[in-house]
């Protein structure tokens, strides 16, 4: 297939920044794209031969734009899946496939899936409703602390909670759940692996996701993770494990738990580029983008290696203000070494919205560090 | 001034691949674009706010197009100078300026300019048309052989001619021009320097154009340049003494011959991004690309240092083929090690045409020339 300034067509579900982060590659191959997304405002707009505004969920939409392209691939998990499955058995590509999704979409399925392939992961119980998941709690079937988790639906932190008495149960949603064992752990990590449908097949070095002290919040994203040789390559191995049995095309990003004792415990995984993942674009040979776009067309995979160490920093819409956004003393950190923002191009900001990233790459991972944190400190999203 | 995800507009004259390239940091820094560009076809098309096609030598065009932006910026020299020269003077800012422009433009004001200033160039002579010249070598006053280059117009070896004879002139159009010293050289080499209105100036690495040993072509552009350490600072110093005279704001590219006598003479100028500064896309810390938007707004210019040895190998149209292009042996390329295509988006291949180029990155230098030499030998820009 002649894929490089060619009639063939990349549909994309999903308009938004890793969209829009998507397209710098394919742009760079000129691949053409279609992009399918509910917004007028999304960041894809611009950057695709052809944008389409509409309803992610709605099985006619999803299926009339994926009749028109050849591969199809999505940036967001939440697309009508009947839709992918119906343009996949009428010969459309659809990477990665609706049956990962499907695995994927629903985190109790997710969690049967690792316990079924002997995947590591944290101890858990099902649940149809959050009624039965309190009955279980007085029947001392689930002992609190743990961790409630939505089946469906959650994002960034939604759809999680850790239920320590009876009255965290307050202001849960009546939906299909998970109860987690709490486990105590030193770092979260996570890998991203990328495999094509030949079957080739490599993985990223490990991340680490410091958080903040008090506020538990991630902070830095961190490649490579300051942890011992012998627990990175396990990782690495335990997220080669999981793709295998995913069988998936495309991007998986694996985010784990390194515990007290150093053992790793799958948390959860997106088959896409991934937030985790960001730093690869200016720190490795290979960015995740181009990376998931050599895996979905069947191209060999790049260099998963890096050249330097990169640490990212969210940018996220700063509490107390909501409107037209600036980035304050953004020209203070362009003049901090090697720091490149990404500006999403989300025109309006709201308290913690995600409205782009920063990027620091130094050859040196402490000073890369030190000016992740100054960053930090320098750099404010608010609104005029 | 604000420029992130605001109402700042950006133009730029022209729309081919060097616009292309830097819409990709305009994208990153989700800044507005409007580009002008003769083609309707131009890869800028996409990728921008908003595109407009008309001629770049007309005044009423540029001038208008430049009315609706902020500051305006080229990716091409030939443009209406006037119009620019007007914009300036009614507060548009135009980096790099009319006035470095009108330097630049003419290889005969550039070269009288280097003279002026002491910076080391080959000697000229310069004429108003090529019935003078022909008269100033009958008289003995330039001798065989020289380099005859028309003043005006030339580009990619275009307006360049070595003669050794009097029949040499045959097909010379009657034109402005210079004749220029040979010089036996041993390397050309280029620097791009870069320079924001505030006064901050940086300068990238010496870069070495390696040629074909039989046909006179560069094939590869090697950064850093493998010459000894003392005729790269010299080549660095020489080209900030050009940028410091010309005072330009934005990229200054700066060629150079390395003579027989490790003597550096400069060559020519081009005040934008420029071929010789693609590797930087993947090698350095901060793109040519990226550095000359840092500079036209007068943010804080970005590391100059390369993260790997960065190897580019243009990507021209073969000999014999015409028509819609096929980048035969594409996904073999991708399957080395270190090696990103960058695609111009060209439907149309033709001999010679510039079609895009291939980045080859590594930590080891000598592994990336090998590399780079098998992407030459692979790769294959035909027609179907």
């Amino acid at each position: 297939m002649n894929y490089f300034s060619s009639d063939f067509k990349l549909g994309i579900l999903g308009g938004g920044q890793l969209g829009k982060m998507l397209l710098t590659d394919t742009r760079k191959f000129d691949i053409q794209t279609y992009v399918l997304d509910p917004s007028d405002e999304a960041p894809c707009k611009i950057g695709s031969n052809k944008f389409f505004q509409g309803d992610l969920m709605d099985f006619d939409t999803v299926y009339n734009f994926g009749k028109q392209v050849d591969v199809l691939t999505f940036e967001i998990e939440h697309v009508n899946v009947a839709a992918l499955e119906k343009l996949e058995t009428e010969g459309i590509k659809v990477y990665p496939s609706p049956k990962t999704l499907n695995l994927i979409q629903n985190k109790g399925t997710q969690k049967d899936f690792y316990a079924k392939n002997n995947i590591p992961t944290a101890d858990y119980k099902r649940f149809e409703s959050l009624n039965d998941l309190k009955l279980a709690v007085e029947n001392e079937v689930v002992t609190m602390p743990f961790v409630w988790k939505s089946t469906e639906g959650g994002y960034d932190g939604n759809g999680v909670k850790v239920i320590r008495t009876a009255e965290s149960f307050n202001g849960l949603p009546e939906v299909q759940c998970i109860a987690e064992t709490m486990v105590p752990f030193k770092n979260e990590l996570a890998v991203i692996v990328t495999r094509n449908p030949s079957g080739e097949i490599k993985t990223y070095p490990v991340v680490e996701m410091e958080f903040h002290p008090e506020a538990n919040q991630v902070e830095y994203v961190i490649c490579p993770a300051r942890i011992d040789d012998a627990v990175a390559d396990k990782a690495r191995a335990i997220a080669l494990q999981v793709s295998e049995h995913f069988n998936h095309v495309g991007l998986l990003a694996v985010e784990m738990f390194q515990t007290e004792d150093d053992e790793i415990l799958v948390n959860e995984v997106a088959p896409r580029p991934h937030n985790s993942g960001h730093y690869s674009i200016e720190a490795s040979y290979t960015s995740q983008f181009e990376q998931h776009l050599r895996a979905i067309l069947d191209l060999p995979l790049g260099n998963t290696d890096s050249k330097a160490a990169g640490i990212m920093v969210n940018l996220v819409g700063a509490e107390g203000y909501s409107g037209n956004v600036v980035y304050q003393n953004i020209e203070k950190i362009l003049g901090l070494n090697g720091v490149t923002p990404h500006i999403y191009g989300k025109k309006q900001t709201r308290p913690f919205r995600k409205m782009g990233h920063v990027t620091i790459v130094n050859e040196d991972i402490a000073e890369a560090r030190r000016i992740a944190e100054e960053v930090k400190n320098t750099i404010k999203v608010i609104s005029i």
